[in-house]
Formats: structure tokens, sequence, C-alpha cells
């Protein structure tokens, strides 16, 4: 095997467990260490033998580390943390804020070209390999319609919405796609649909002793922005079915392309993904994303980058030539 | 906008004619003719301004063809007008011989290499987009398994079995993804599957006069090779059903990745095609292909060039920062 390739983590929370995982199903890659804001001593790595940094000491290890992974988030970190490891290290990211894409490429790509790295954003999966789908469908059948649908899959805003309601002690909220309109979709029929019409909103909740049913299943059902408009369904259940029926943290979703052709024929393309764990996921897609990041450094690539702009060949271990003969 | 894309058809069949109507939905391209071995007054073009010339006059427009589109066959055509064409133009070609790619693929790399063109081969959905996904997949999820299933399809080779069978008139035949194998897959259980297990094959047939059902069906479905280890059904239908009913070319299918990540969580990843037109989809995919091939030419890239090659961005007309903004 030629050399593996060194790889750093910062953040160590879901996501960053999740790239530890990916690495260890990674032969030619290997963990040099993570790097995290808490106290070292306190951070539980599953591999005990991999050290954990504070991330002040990150400019130290820049000699031993190919591809920098960043495992904050994107409110509060990746701002902040992007930029600077841009000018440190080859860099891959999961940032998710869509609307804010362009400014923060443009916030990383400037250190990125000024030290020499590339600086990989917004991996993953939505943004990511739904993104890619989203572009090869409307450049292979220019003439249709795109839909995404998320789902089914854990909402961390919407469970926290209604863990806030009155009388609820605890609860998650699953966004699911609405199977009427997802046959709608399939069906090449390019219906117009808004994103509340083509998802379903369901609740799992615990309820404070004394609370009443019927008044917290209302106050949710109608609550505005987040319920309100949609077909909401609240479910009650015990503490012990919430712990162990609702722990996990499953995702998903659906892109379709309906497009007609030239000569009026329906052609529908669809990608989707079923998860059982969403953080894993994102982690496996970032793994693949440092691999194409570091081999683009090696031929002395530059700057910032998102999957648009990553041939599929690069983000596998084996050869052109090998891809050729086994998988085309 | 900026100069369109000048772009020449080798070949006018069912796929030249796809290229064509494909190139109708691309304003960013434009058709300069049509090269054929038949006589050119006797091919008939969707869009009749449109020159068409004999193939053997195809070197006096090296200057004013961007990409060449290669719509021949890969039995006999693209063997021999793959390599002659490389070293002429930048070209584009859908060959699918699976087994031979590699020996095609030297074939053209080298006077592509030597004239200084990009030559793309092998577009199309499979090998292609379901040849991506099977990368991909594997990339992301390194434990697992991927599984193609091809249809629902006409198959050509299996239709024509069909109507060598004495007292069969005309016929066609469907394979079909077994509903049963589909499930089995993307309930993550990882089943070991055959081709034959993966597919039914569903054959609609006119009979000659006088000629017995019971025992042309038995013929069918005992048929070596071709049906006796399948699934088979046969319909009876009369000439004007399968006129009305069987004259379209759908075909698709699915490539689903089922993956386990190292915390023990099932992944699946699925990309599915439901075409109406089988070959005006490739040729779509095609037509997407020379544009990548184009903008590659225009980066002074050279040589032989699979979909593994090409970064999805430049598969669309929009530029990278519109994709960026609009579909990130």
């Amino acid at each position: 095997m030629t050399q593996q390739i060194r790889i750093g983590i910062t953040g160590y929370g879901n996501l960053g467990r999740g790239v530890e995982a990916a690495l260890q199903q990674s032969p030619d890659m290997r963990l040099v260490g993570v790097f995290s804001r808490r106290e070292p001593a306190s951070v539980q790595l599953l591999d005990t033998s991999v050290p954990v940094y504070a991330i002040d000491e990150v400019t130290a290890y820049q000699d031993e580390i190919d591809v920098m992974i960043l495992c904050g988030g994107s409110k509060a970190d990746l701002p902040e943390q992007g930029p600077y490891m841009a000018g440190l290290f080859n860099t891959v990211d999961s940032y998710d804020t869509h609307a804010q894409i362009p400014e923060y490429y443009n916030s990383v790509d400037k250190p990125a070209r000024e030290s020499g790295h590339v600086y990989l954003l917004c991996a993953g999966w939505d943004p990511g390999l739904f993104s890619i789908n989203r572009l090869v469908g409307e450049a292979i059948l220019p003439v249709g319609e795109t839909y995404t649908f998320w789902g089914k899959g854990l909402s961390q805003g919407h469970s926290d919405a209604v863990r806030r309601v009155p009388g609820v002690k605890a609860g998650v909220q699953y966004t699911i796609p609405s199977t009427d309109a997802i046959e709608r979709v399939r069906s090449g029929a390019l219906p117009e649909l808004s994103t509340k019409e083509k998802h379903v909103r369901e609740c799992y909740v615990v309820l404070e002793e004394g609370a009443d049913a019927d008044q917290v299943r209302q106050a949710i059902v109608t609550m505005p922005a987040y319920f309100a408009d949609y077909d909401t369904t609240v479910h009650f259940i015990d503490e012990n079915t919430l712990a162990n029926e609702h722990s996990a943290m499953p995702h998903g979703g659906f892109v379709i392309r309906s497009g007609k052709s030239a000569l009026d024929n329906d052609q529908v393309m669809e990608f989707s993904l079923k998860l059982n764990s969403n953080p894993e996921f994102t982690a496996s897609v970032l793994v693949a994303y440092a691999r194409a990041v570091h081999r683009l450094s090696r031929l002395s690539d530059i700057g910032a980058k998102t999957v648009f702009d990553i041939a599929p060949g690069l983000l596998s271990p084996k050869s052109p030539a090998q891809l050729r003969k086994e998988l085309l």
C-alpha cells in the first residue's frame, strides 16, 4: 500500500465520532489526532490510543496532517474555524447553511489560496450528494422539475419546539415525506408542490404528570411556522418507549428529477437515502471527500471547492484503471 | 450568451435522433451536421435545415466542430469509428460492452493524446450514471454490497430469441426487476442474489395463424440461457395491441448500495431511472458530457476519459458561482 493519508479531526460530537468510525473502515487513511475545545482528558474516543489535543495547539501539527476534517456546527463553529483552518491545512467541512454558502465560500477561498491549500466545503448529503443529483438531473434533463423530499428524519429544531410546549416532559419530531406527493412526482405529472405539501410531521411526546393530552396536542398542531401548515400527528408515549424506540438519529430523503425529452417522453431520475444514522453517514461522506482533497492537493490544486468540482473517481481508493475494469 | 458549442453527430438511428432532439433543449449548443454511411439524401432529420454529409467527408469539418458525438453501436461501429475519430475531434460515445472497456479505452486514448483531443467513452446510464453510483456507493460506504437491477425494460436480444420460436409471428420481451428482491435489498438484509434471482421476464407474443399457444409458451419458458432459469411469463396478444402498447423503448433500473457503518448502523443509498425512451435518455447523457468534454479541451486537457473523470459541475451550462448559489 502507498502511504496512508494522515487525517485530523476538529470537534468531537456525534459527527466527529462518526468520522473516527468511518476512518476505521478506510485502510488507506489514518487518524493522527482529535482537536477539541474541551479539556483533552475529558474527550473519550472510540480508539483510546489516538491522542486528543487542545485546539489551540493545532498549528504545531501542520506537518503531521494531510487533511483536517472539521466536525463543528455551521452556526457558531465553522464561520470561525473554517477561514482559520483554511490557512493551515487542506480541509473538509459539512457547512450546511444553504443561504450563506456563497459568502462562506469566499471566506475560506482566500486563506486557502494564499496558503496553498485545498478547502472542500459543504460535503455531506444536503448540501452534498443531494446537490450533485439536483445538478446532474437538470443538466441531463433540462426540461422538467426537480423535487427534494426530506425524511423520514429526526428534526432537531422541531423536536426542540415540541419540548417547549407546556405539559411536554420530553419528545421528538420526525419529518416524513408525503407518500401521496412522492407518487405524484414519480408518475411524471410534474405537480407544483410546496415544502409543506411534500411532508407530514409526526411527534412522539411524553407528558408531564397531570398534563392534559388534548390541550398539548392542540398547542402543537396549531403552532405557527412549525406545525400549523402541516399535516401533524401527535402520539403520546411513556419515557421507556421514548428511550428505547426514539433515541436513534435516522434521516434520509429523495431527489427526483422528472423530465420530458424533446420528443415528449417522460424520463424520471431518482436518488434516495435511507439512513439509520444521519451523523455517521455525513461522516462517511466527509471521509471520502478528504481522500479527494488529498489527491487534488498532490496535483498542486488550491482554493475552495465544493462537491460540484470533484470527479467521482477521486473519491475511491481504487486506481482509475481498476475502477474502469470493475465498476464502469 | 457566450459562443455556442458546435456539435457533430455520426450515425443517425434512434440514438442519433435522440441526440438531435436533446440538442434542441440545449441553447448553449448547436448541431453543425450529421455524418452517415447512408446516402445523405435518404437521411431524414427532425430539423431539415441541418446538413447531412457522407461519413467519408468528415475530415473536411474538423475546424467547424467542437465535439463529435458518435451514435453507432458498440459491436461493429465504435471499435472502428472510435479510434479514427479520436485523431480528428473531441469525441463522446456510449460504448457499452462492459468486458472490453479497458481495451477500448486504450484504443482511443493513444490517438486522442497524439492529436491533442479529449475522448469521453461509455457515456450513458449503464455504463454511465449507474457506474458513478456504484463507485460513489462503495467509496462512501466501504463495508456493504452493491446491487444493480435492470428494467422494466425492453430487451432486444431476448425479444429476438422469442421471435425465433416456431409459431411466433411477432413479440417483445421485458426484463423486470423482482419486487421481492428489491425489497430484501432495501431492507438492508444484504442478501446474495444472482442476476436471475433479481429479475423476471415477461413476453408479449403474437401467434402465427394455427400455432399452438401451449407449445409456444413451453418452447419459450424452457429455452436455455435466455429463459429456462428465470421466472418467465408469456402473454398472447393480437397485432394491434402489439403495435399500440409495445412499440415504445422503455428501460431503467436501480443501483442500490446497502452499507453498514463502523458503529453498526444500516445505511442505504439508491439511484433509479424510469425511462419512457431508453435511446433518448442515453442521448441526453451524451449531450451533457459533450459540454464537459468541450470545457476540458478548452483547459488543454487531452486523452481518454470516462464519467469517473468528470466533475459534476462541468455537465451544467450554469457557472460555478450560480451552481453554488442555486443548487448546492
